[in-house]
């Protein structure tokens, strides 16, 4: 199975284009150290022709043009894409705008949840997706999906499973208490399993907390990809960005006795890698003592263009 | 004036994510003679300081990192950004998804018809531009709009007038007859006007006929940045692309008896350039007969990043 990651970015990507704090100046004047990043999708292929992407970022016509064996191959038909799935982690624009590349009467089939689905259809800007074309398809929580584009079965599985979170953003009801009519499923992780090998990784690019039961499943996992929006819970806030904590934001730290590496410690996960990295993470300067803390803790911080085999 | 092309090309831009057509293969390919387009976006600047978007593409990420004019200033607060407002010519996705890319709390203006607005009002996925920071105001047609950001005026003044056209695609009602419900202002070009030099340029992106009201507006015009989608009417018909004429799509050719080049012929505007080219289109072969003929003509064919002074 091979893994790449199209863009290692939360929101807004790295730099955001309307933030000057010192890692967006650093990264705009192209500061060595410093690497730009778009905004969070991975695609997954098991045999290197059809691909699955999971999540569709509003960078993603720049992904798929910085990514050769996701463009339309010169040796197929007049209208080809190698990309014959999405999958869709949650309803976060960042997740989902992407889609609206992936136009122009493909076939192609669209995996979420129920409320992602209904997000998508309550968004008449996702009709130029044609329904006759791109299958809407509901990704249910705690059940192994074979994944399937419209020429047929991809040889992945995918499994949704809640995990702590929260609802996106623009969806907050403020009424609706403490969650803000947060419902479970609002966020969720995958497991993603070549059906051929067996093999499988996790990737949950947001998450509030390990609790005891996601640990219990990415115990001895080889590979996650996981949430590493923020470094410390309070540096958006500490930086003068934003009002908001992580907490708040519904994403678990990287340090700190809450954070995702002290959780991680006893998992024995096999490869760790951060993604969705916000631009105030000071993992993104490679020569800070965060990036070389987190990297001496066994995570490596991911990147455009990473790929990994598993 | 300051006029910056920021994207050059029709919605899909160049190459199409699953386009295999010969110019989408070449410049995927990078063959010499072709440049890559970003999709149908322009910047706007009287003092090269504070800039006016007419149209946001799904690009528009990309397009601000290529654009440093655009990006936050390292001189400026914490956050800024030089872009003010958003001029959107119509609810086309191509011209409106990049919105989403102005999230994060960045005072801007957006101006809108009353049904682009609509469109943005319907669809939740724009609430991510916080309404007490962004605001929505209404561009009425034939009417001189001087144009304000948060921080006060931009000394451009906007005219918008309606062009022959059709509703964006995928709000077309096909009960609502030959024109799928399009009403006058569904399509509109914009008289972009320098308050401080009184100089003025057009920009008709999309058009799907040169009728005398519109030949008589533009005549003598400094200026004109226009419809370029399609060489010949039935070009993506022959192409084996699309079941769909130019004139189906409400885009005038650029070839013809009946196209812009004849067109325009008469009109005597000092400097035009085409812009919103779709990727079937011959003139994006820079060795073309079709790119020739157009040089030929007294055209330029725009591209990413082209700029031009007033």
């Amino acid at each position: 199975m091979i893994i790449r990651i199209l863009g290692s970015a939360a929101g807004g990507g790295f730099p955001q284009w309307n933030c000057n704090c010192r890692n967006c100046a650093d990264v705009r004047a192209g500061k060595p150290g410093f690497r730009p990043r778009t905004q969070s999708s991975l695609a997954v292929s098991r045999d290197g022709k059809s691909w699955v992407l999971l999540n569709a970022s509003p960078d993603l016509r720049q992904q798929i043009n910085d990514t050769p064996a996701l463009g339309s191959l010169a040796e197929g038909s007049l209208r080809n894409s190698p990309i014959k799935a999405a999958v869709l982690t949650n309803g976060d624009v960042d997740h989902i705008i992407g889609l609206i590349n992936l136009r122009e009467m493909e076939p192609l089939t669209v995996y979420g949840s129920d409320r992602v689905l209904a997000t998508i259809a309550a968004n008449a800007v996702f009709n130029v997706l044609d329904k006759g074309k791109v299958a809407r398809r509901e990704l249910p929580l705690d059940q192994p999906t074979n994944l399937a584009g419209a020429d047929g079965p991809l040889g992945i599985t995918v499994t949704a499973f809640a995990v702590p979170g929260k609802v996106a953003l623009y969806l907050e009801d403020a009424s609706k208490g403490a969650n803000f009519g947060s419902e479970a499923g609002d966020t969720i992780g995958l497991e993603v399993r070549d059906e051929a090998t067996g093999k499988a990784f996790y990737y949950v690019p947001g998450c509030a907390e390990v609790d005891a039961r996601l640990g219990e499943r990415l115990k001895g996992a080889a590979l996650v990809l996981f949430d590493g929006t923020l470094y410390t819970d309070d540096e958006m806030l500490q930086a003068g960005l934003m009002p908001k904590t992580g907490k708040r934001m519904g994403h678990i730290s990287i340090s700190g006795p809450d954070g995702s590496i002290a959780a991680f410690a006893k998992l024995g996960v096999a490869r760790k890698i951060y993604v969705h990295i916000n631009n105030s993470n000071p993992v993104l300067n490679e020569s800070s003592e965060p990036r070389k803390a987190t990297e001496a803790a066994g995570w490596e911080v991911g990147y455009d263009g990473m790929e990994v085999r598993l």
